[in-house]
């Protein structure tokens, strides 16, 4: 029999960890032949070479594009949809997939989409009908959504938006839930003294807070403000608590760059510690053991609950996006940032209900859920391939 | 007082004529500045060099980006689009536009609004809410709807389905007609004796048919045999009736290739004429008196009603949109399109009945409706810019 | 023991023609792995679609890069280099070959260099030395010999040019002679009769001329105007003694498309038949048949001498290149092109000196030279890689 | 009268060092018209920003063209040639320019070379007949000499080469001298206080040396490592002689990732300073008042003699390149670093024998020369248009 070729496209680790699971899954089922391409910030060391891990993870690489420029103007992204687009239709001619699978709204995912729409291959959307707005990202998300083929969502509100809101097939929609909760339940547990061994930073006694900020495109101009504010804010907070805090790099956004400048003022403060990356064993295991999470993650909204971690957004990214009851969103203001911590760190009673939380974003086993349906589709079935019903 | 800078983006001689009006009547006012990109079939001398009608229209040319590959592979568009989309970055950020203007649903569309998108441009997209599908360019269509800022649709029905299926805010929608159609309006009048003599082809009786037929993407295959079809009806038509057939050579969709093989066979024979590109004077008088059109473009849809002109639209393309009630579709059958064609010539209750219809797609003066409306927005406007209402 | 890697780039047929000899020989050499890279014109169905051939004999590809723009503009061939350098990147860094060979001055023979170059693999090419100019191909081809690594001329001369004038290295230059040379001696034979059924054109009496003839990008904006004269020429030759005349579609270079607006015009006079593109069996029967070649193409200087076919060469392509004595270098003037063609024809002891001639451009099996060549170098050998004797 | 237009492309702040006073001396003359192409390192963060020098110091930009990948592989370089080469094409085709000029041996050049072959603009090339190698850069600068129009060396000797090694006419070469000396003799004067100052490092008491340090490509792999070398070594000599370092970041190409790495170790030591670029007036000035440069930078080669500057040059990059008689070269060996580093800032003897030293990259003013010599050239002519003399 004919294995069903998947041809999975990445650009950026948080892409990634949410599809590793799907990606593992696939690999071990004799019915799929599964590769992956790897393109943007995989392949800039000023990320972290994050091709390495999928190289590491044992996956077969079709090709490698490189399509991330190094700017912090606004043509970064445009232009790096454009040569993605380019590149991609050769990689998909030679590879000749049966699906084409992409995850979210960044560039990766409109460049796929639009290749798997004049190729004539089913993409496969991981990430549509979820409403937040305020990046540019998002009408990203959604042009993917009429582009794509078959829509796996991750809770069952963004499955409704799709058929009631955007007037897509039922039948092209799952709800499957996030599949990077299988990280969660599955990664190996590491203690507290391996962490802080591995990142040399001691946080064997717990009490610190995971910090994972990424800019706004649309406040572009004010992201290192703002990126001051919070840490200033931390640094407040983990002095007077006697805390840590263990932050991320930003993702390759507009803006970018000057929150790395900010980043760059605090690097040797000893009260926080900075990752350009962290393997999932690592990550993982440092968000079991944080008292909680700030910054602006969609991580916040999409993980944390599963980890029963109280959540601090900063900002308006991620606003508008359905959460399990575990995010409080406050202002770039220094006493509320400092005030939301306490509650999240501290009291106990607003502990105890986070902990009780159910995630809207699990539904069993997302990546089961996504190679079964695979599994049922022809990929030349017309029904799937022209969309007959598109407004 | 600053001008309003407008970037036109323009691919291909049908897309160029709906957008003609829109770019004539904004030069004229003072608070416009209006300039065109020009790519794809405009550059090839393949499809008539159609930027040189763009040249001599007197408008200010802000690039020539190369996006069109030689070749019939599925890889044309996607690739085109990737290539254009790179290159477009560039000259949105040298020209600072306040607006982005684009039409339909052609790789300049998706290209367009992927670039208005990450850098924050509003992007006006003519053309959006149609449900027509069967083609690569549909979900682009719907796709690039989501992407723009400001829609300007072609009949009410599509300002519907926008607001309605596609969750737009109704604040950006306007139902303004379709442009093209002040070119039927407008064009001087000349005589069939000088359209005669302009083409080389003796049409002076009146007696002739206009085709217009070009590849539909999800049957690109069988392009060449539906080709055969059509101008094997039309040639035994004709022969019937003592009638002339005056014809247009494709777009560059795939199947386009296969179609210009067919052309060729038929090039030389007495009863038919094909032209690589009208200028717009005698392509506008060549419908005027025409007895009938036959093919698939979508102007038998949008234009056709206010020639007052019956259709025979063979195949699918164009299936699924609103038409005046001037349109007869048929299969690839020749009785079938011959008998069809005798109607729409000859059946005088059924010409009388055509002449008497409402064309959906007129509203009055479109261009002025579209300055009226760019007048009224302001380029930084958030409300416009940030679309927060989006699933 | 690993295979030597080597990667062929080609893009359009003629290139492939030379080349692929080598191919076929290292093929069947256990010690190398061999497959293509195909862009350009083999992609194109206005040049015949010949990537159908490669397929056909049996190649791995191991991409098909869409390169060439539709248009007849000068932006066409940078534009074309870009794009391919920028693809071929991937497709090398994917494959990790340990040759790159590239033949002759096109697009592909500079973007092969340059790639080569920063990417550290020995880059091999066929063709370097010529002292031909007038061509935007010739600065390139001269480029090309200073960014490669291994040259093989087709001449002794040419060898000594780069080794003498171009300062290159005495080590990594070997005379092999044209390959292309196999393929005259290799080809089956097939009669008249089986070539005229074949083309549906009658040349079974023997009495043909062949025409070849290209665009030279420094006339380009003669090259209708040339291509008329050439043609009357020829008209009023054949139908004076009553000779047909075979001829082909020109290259892909800037002037082409005015070229084929002439061919237009010609194509339905019975004297006359027109190939797109003629498979290897029988381009290589027709020219041991013709009685002479005319127009501008390389082969008249190349290949010629080994047919014993005597060429006029029309124009200034081609000259200042080393000829075995068989071409006669006229202007466009219909009576010097008439006078030389009957010489060509009917001078017995004219053909009978030609026919006597030593070809140059043969040194035995040049592709076996070749092979050994590749097979005695070390991939990895920094006297190979680095050039430390550039001028 | 028409003025002579003249596109001048720049990719990084050494070149655009380089290219500046050629640049002002052409705005000044009203015969001709002056615009800059934008590219690479100069729109990049990561190096500094430098297009807003570019800004600042008034010149018209015509595009901005992103072709600088966020990579650390060996795929960086040929793709930035692959787009920027797509780009330019664009850029030049609208702007129309007389003259392309450009500097060196970086992607830039072999770009417009390129691009002004195939559109038949007149290249002029500064910076050619360099016979150093060990770099991708080198045969690059070379191939760029045969497809670039005119010349302008920096020496005698190079123009020499130009002619007699590599078969360039004559009359296309002219000895200029490097017109980087300008700066050093135009630049205006600051102290040592105002230089601390604005870097915020105290030189006051003159007692430091100057390093600027990039990779090689072909020993990429172990540029961190030889980074470690030279920087323990400077540390040494530091503290030994109670000296002060100040640093810049290196380029762009391949391995520079690795020393940002290593740089990052040793940014908070208090002997050293690191500036990721610097303005002209403070660069100038901190050469004029260094004891010594150090590192493997050109300017070692030709600017340090008209500093009267001893350099101690570790490793192989520049070797081969004429110098003045300024420069030791060392490997990466700390002794005999530091000892060169003794003898260029101690030994009286030395250090007045190079104070007396001519420098042979001088030839008065070169931006008057390369000016006039433009100002002779009719930029149709097909003496200059066309090579006739290729090898």
């Amino acid at each position: 029999m004919q294995k069903k070729k998947v041809l999975v496209v990445t650009g950026i680790r948080s892409e990634y960890d949410i599809v590793y699971p799907v990606l593992s899954h696939l690999s071990r089922r004799s019915e799929f032949e599964v590769k992956v391409v790897v393109s943007s910030a995989h392949l800039s060391d000023w990320h972290g070479y994050t091709v390495q891990r999928i190289e590491e993870d044992g996956f077969v690489i079709a090709d490698r594009i490189d399509s991330l420029f190094m700017t912090n103007r606004e043509t970064q992204r445009p232009k790096g949809v454009g040569i993605l687009t380019y590149a991609l239709a050769q990689t998909v001619e030679r590879e000749a997939p049966d699906f084409l699978l992409v995850v979210g709204d960044r560039e990766e995912s409109i460049a796929t989409a639009i290749v798997g729409n004049y190729m004539n291959v089913l993409t496969v959307h991981i990430g549509g009908g979820d409403p937040v707005w305020g990046n540019g990202d998002d009408p990203v998300r959604v042009a993917v959504s009429k582009l794509a083929h078959i829509h796996f969502t991750t809770t069952q509100n963004y499955a409704d938006n799709l058929v009631n809101h955007l007037h897509e097939d039922a039948f092209r929609v799952l709800f499957t839930g996030n599949p990077a909760m299988s990280n969660i339940h599955n990664t190996p547990a590491i203690s507290l003294q391996e962490l802080s061994a591995y990142m040399n930073f001691d946080i064997t006694d717990g009490n610190y807070i995971v910090l994972v900020k990424h800019p706004l495109s649309s406040e572009k101009d004010i992201a290192a403000e703002q990126m001051k504010i919070a840490l200033d804010s931390l640094e407040v907070f983990a002095k007077k608590h006697n805390y840590k805090v263990v932050a991320s790099y930003p993702n390759t956004d507009p803006g970018a760059y000057d929150i790395l400048s900010v980043i760059k003022e605090f690097e040797s403060k000893p009260f926080i510690h900075f990752n350009k990356t962290l393997p999932r064993l690592q990550f993982v295991n440092l968000l079991r053991h944080a008292k909680a999470l700030a910054g602006n993650s969609s991580m916040g909204i999409l993980e944390a609950p599963s980890y029963k971690l109280p959540v601090v957004n900063i900002g308006r990214r991620q606003q508008g996006r359905l959460t399990a009851g575990n995010v409080v969103f406050v202002d770039y203001q220094q006493d509320e940032i400092v005030h939301s911590l306490e509650k999240a760190c501290f009291d106990e009673t607003y502990r105890s209900y986070i902990s009780g939380l159910q995630s809207p974003y699990e539904n069993g086993d997302a990546a089961l859920l996504m190679a079964d349906f695979l599994s049922s589709v022809d990929p030349k079935d017309k029904k799937f391939l022209v969309k007959s019903n598109l407004c």
